[in-house]
């Protein structure tokens, strides 16, 4: 069983030009509901100035259910949106670090290792309430201002989170410039020097590596993958760029390989058809415009 | 070393719906050899009226430089295009045969056993004269007429194909379908039944699986994998869908991996654009959208 966790709601709206109403917020994650989704990145907590798009956090995880198995985890970057978060009685947490210096102090106006400092602190706080906490680690694969990045330092980092209390180390290609060698180096070594954490990988599909990425972290054993309704997202560095890897392309993918997700490929298509409307574009997902497999192609040519 | 096999001039333009000038497919293939290319399949010896796009074949050879240590592939259906490719002295020879009967009939108007029964005569034929004749079994992951395939017919066809004479068996992804478990079954049963024969892949993006198929294909020791400057090439059953995988993109993956190519990347994104021009669309291609790292990224953000 592989567990994709539904981001579209977080870094998916997070990073479109257009702003989408709560409503339609709440809308989203409904239908990720209604396909099967359990772990959803449902808001973050920001600042509203900083990132518009997120204003509405505590509104849109009061408009959900949140009495249906499904685990909404909000996005903190520090103490003040940690308690954002537990007041809004958010399901987990999951703290963002950036791994390279400058992406830490351009994005989040601090250095790396204070920014690592911090979530330590969150990661300690969280599990003394019994809150799980993971930690994401940004810029894993690669960062745009100082390029290669060691993956030394990115273990140093996921062990530091673990020891201080995160139950989950997550790697992030945030920039989608990662490649399958990165994934198994990475994996490889985050699981030789943390072999009771589970891992979570988060792929963008920028330069098409994030599906070759993903299918190596499965390989490897990695069961729980990160994936946006839609393929959105984009990439704040590239304009024209496609965003993180796509939860109904994901889905197909892993269906047809035998591996089982709890999702409903039909759903997410329809999802995926519903947040194309809402922000007025096509979604760079392909399963919405080639049709899945089997049944539909023959159809699709004489229909 | 990897061999990519740019398809591009043939693959990519025959399912486009612009049709480009001999003098257009002459400067793609140009580039391409420029880019460090060194096997093209440049043309294909089919009826003009059924597929207006290939109908200067005998022109597009004729204005290529034919010195330069390139080796140009022509595919052929039958017996007369074989005759075609004799004449126009091409380095190769390429027949496709559909691994359906319902796609055979359909795409070539003749049985599935009918077309490889020609396909053995003509690779002996080839081998009579010491012209390299490769087999590339078509829909070898799915049919859009009659779903999933057996890939012990595939097998049977590829050991048919090589014992005949091909030198060299290709398993074609023709309509986007196919996904990484596919690839390591087909690999392997052709490998244990033919290890000396040298097997040639070739993937469509059209589903996002295009290029973990590749991926998983190099991880078992292909070398010889088909791509498409810009990813061009569509596809019929899918009007909306993209094409073949992009070689550079492809390139992108590869070269990040250690693995040579003996491609120029920047060359490839500049004969992309070319087609983009030449064709009046964006490519599917998505390294000419977010530019190639390290190096770039920061750039794009700034400039």
């Amino acid at each position: 069983m592989i567990d994709v966790v539904e981001v579209s709601p977080r870094d998916g709206l997070q990073n479109e030009s257009v702003l989408l109403p709560t409503a339609a917020k709440v809308e989203l994650i409904r239908r990720a509901v209604a396909a099967g989704a359990r772990r959803i990145e449902a808001v973050s907590f920001v600042r509203p100035d900083a990132v518009p798009a997120m204003a509405d956090a505590e509104a849109v995880l009061d408009g959900i259910p949140r009495s249906d198995g499904v685990s909404y985890i909000g996005l903190v970057l520090n103490q003040r949106g940690y308690a954002r978060a537990q007041a809004a009685s958010v399901d987990e947490i999951n703290v963002v670090v950036p791994v390279t210096e400058t992406f830490s102090r351009r994005n989040q106006n601090a250095g790396a290792e204070d920014l690592m400092a911090m979530a330590e602190e969150v990661a300690a706080n969280a599990a003394r309430i019994g809150l799980p906490c993971s930690v994401t680690l940004a810029v894993a694969f690669g960062c745009p201002f100082e390029g290669e990045v060691d993956p030394e330092r990115v273990v140093a980092f996921g062990v530091r989170a673990a020891r201080a209390g995160a139950v989950e180390v997550a790697i992030a290609d945030t920039v989608g410039v990662g490649v399958p060698m990165q994934v198994r180096r990475l994996v490889g070594d985050l699981r030789a020097e943390l072999p009771a954490t589970p891992l979570r990988v988060h792929f963008h599909n920028t330069r098409n590596t994030g599906y070759a990425n993903a299918t190596t972290a499965v390989d490897l054993g990695v069961t729980r993958i990160d994936a946006s309704i839609g393929g959105i997202g984009g990439c704040p560095f590239a304009p024209k760029a496609t965003g993180n890897i796509a939860t109904e392309d994901l889905v197909y993918l892993l269906h047809r390989s035998g591996l089982e997700t709890g999702l409903d490929l039909q759903t997410l298509i329809d999802a995926a058809g519903f947040l194309s409307d809402a922000l007025g574009k096509q979604v760079p997902a392909l399963l919405p415009r080639a049709g899945s497999f089997p049944g539909s192609l023959a159809l699709s040519h004489h229909g």
